[in-house]
């Protein structure tokens, strides 16, 4: 038997919805954290209703592990972050969905993760992880950067790193591209022995496949591959004008998120490494954070109204 | 009233499938090609079910197209080139298919492609279309190069250019990347007038809505663009180098085919241009050409066995 804990107090459920996975957080503003969920991958650029499903699901393990009921989804406050809704259509069909909350606030995950790592205040953050974008909110100016998805950009990013090595491995598999020391750990990676095996399991593969060779690029660049090193220069070198381009806006504080943050850090500039301050909270504290900000706004309006 | 053709003589199909469309042509050895139809795009590396769905309506409009009654299908024998099927599991996938023909024979788009271009001779093809490739036999040798499929290769090929191009606009817009001339007419390809309105229509999309931008870089690249010549002459360095490989097998004869096999050719190496014979028959030719070997084949061999 679930606990009813609306009797003391509104609950919030913040979301980050990206192109690998989806995480859930509900908040008691009396208990803090009371429960989170993963489910897979939510970004609308690649597919309305797996976003919906996997924001459904991951809700419903966070909605368990709370140890409420099931339908307690409909008096939770929610505030999605998702990839993907900086292009207007898909933030105005996300935000027409029936979603079975009591209220849904929706925003994109570059906006939630930049709230969760200033704490609401002004600031500018970078994401690495299966895609690449910058984001700055000062004042009133916002600047979004990069964030186009795979295979049309998010350079730097983990699938951009796992996509660079595969078609060079696949050009020096044809005698096209010098060797490199990415072959063997790619071809491994897939149990695989040749470029058509590679091709087999790359081939129309989401861009979180790709984004699982990153660490193999990474490692082969701290090992000394040229090949694996000029593909992170490349990535890190997008990564540091980008974050010189949210410099220019004088935020007061800029962090790096996402799988690819730490590991990336030592190929950026000095200059931008030397800027980098933690997050202080993650992404879905964010989205939490934008829920009751939100819903605070919309609750004072009505009183002044 | 469809004309039962059965009784003079056995009718073949060849069908070429590919990342954009599927042509099916009937040939009657009395009286030629009695009949074509093309239905949309058939790479199972894409998707076997479309795969299938793209041969059986080009099949259906062939035999509409011949004035044959739908259930003739029963009596065709088929030669499909696939592009995919180099894969090993996607050749034995399609060759497991419950196809509706009376024999079918599958090979590769490019094999079927190498057939029709030298009239069953030996020789090598380059196929520049949605994607690009190389493909020679020359006695007991077949060489196969690149052919990889989009975002992992397919240099030179209109999927590539169109990537290649919509990358460096969207660099561009957020000031990454030099001016170039190719930013309008690819925003007005899409009726859209900012980087979101390109990626709202590219995200996700396959090889074949990227090819459609091909076009557009060819023209600016012809009227001097900076950025678009140094795509074009990447694509086409690739393709010559593509060429010499194939010529290292030495095949009597070589052709180019696909969509921008022409458009391409002034931007290829002289000494690949002056070897480029006209194709003698396409693709879909070819593939009726291979049907009829390996159905004879299989006929003698039942003969002497």
């Amino acid at each position: 038997m679930g606990v009813n804990l609306q009797t003391e107090s509104q609950l919030f459920i913040g979301i980050d919805g990206g192109g690998s996975k989806c995480r859930a957080t509900i908040f008691c503003p009396q208990r803090g954290v009371i429960g989170t969920g993963v489910a897979g991958r939510a970004n609308p650029l690649h597919g309305l209703e797996q976003t919906f499903e996997s924001i459904l699901a991951s809700t419903q393990l966070a909605i368990s592990d709370a140890k409420l009921n099931p339908d307690a989804v409909s008096t939770l406050v929610a505030g999605l972050g998702l990839a993907g809704v900086n292009v207007p259509r898909l933030y105005d069909l996300v935000n027409q969905w029936q979603h079975p909350f009591a209220k849904m606030y929706l925003t994109t995950d570059l906006h939630t993760a930049c709230i969760g790592a200033h704490e609401g205040n002004d600031g500018a953050v970078i994401i690495t992880g299966t895609g690449s974008c910058g984001y700055a909110h000062v004042g009133n100016q916002n600047l979004l950067i990069g964030g186009h998805g795979f295979a049309l950009g998010d350079k730097g990013s983990g699938a951009w790193l796992g996509q660079q090595a595969a078609e060079h491995v696949l050009l020096n598999l044809d005698g096209f591209a010098e060797d490199t020391q990415l072959t063997q750990p790619l071809l491994a990676h897939f149990n695989v022995t040749d470029a058509m095996g590679l091709v087999e399991n790359l081939a129309g593969q989401s861009s979180s496949t790709y984004a699982q060779l990153a660490r193999i690029v990474l490692q082969q660049a701290e090992q000394g591959d040229a090949v694996a090193i000029s593909i992170v220069k490349q990535g890190a070198k997008y990564i540091s004008n980008m974050a010189r381009k949210l410099f220019a806006l004088q935020p007061t504080r800029f962090s790096m998120i996402g799988g690819l943050a730490e590991p990336l850090a030592v190929w950026l500039d000095k200059d931008v490494v030397a800027r980098v301050e933690l997050a202080i909270s993650p992404p879905e504290i964010g989205a939490i954070l934008f829920a009751r900000q939100e819903f605070a706004a919309q609750q004072h309006n009505r009183e002044v109204s």
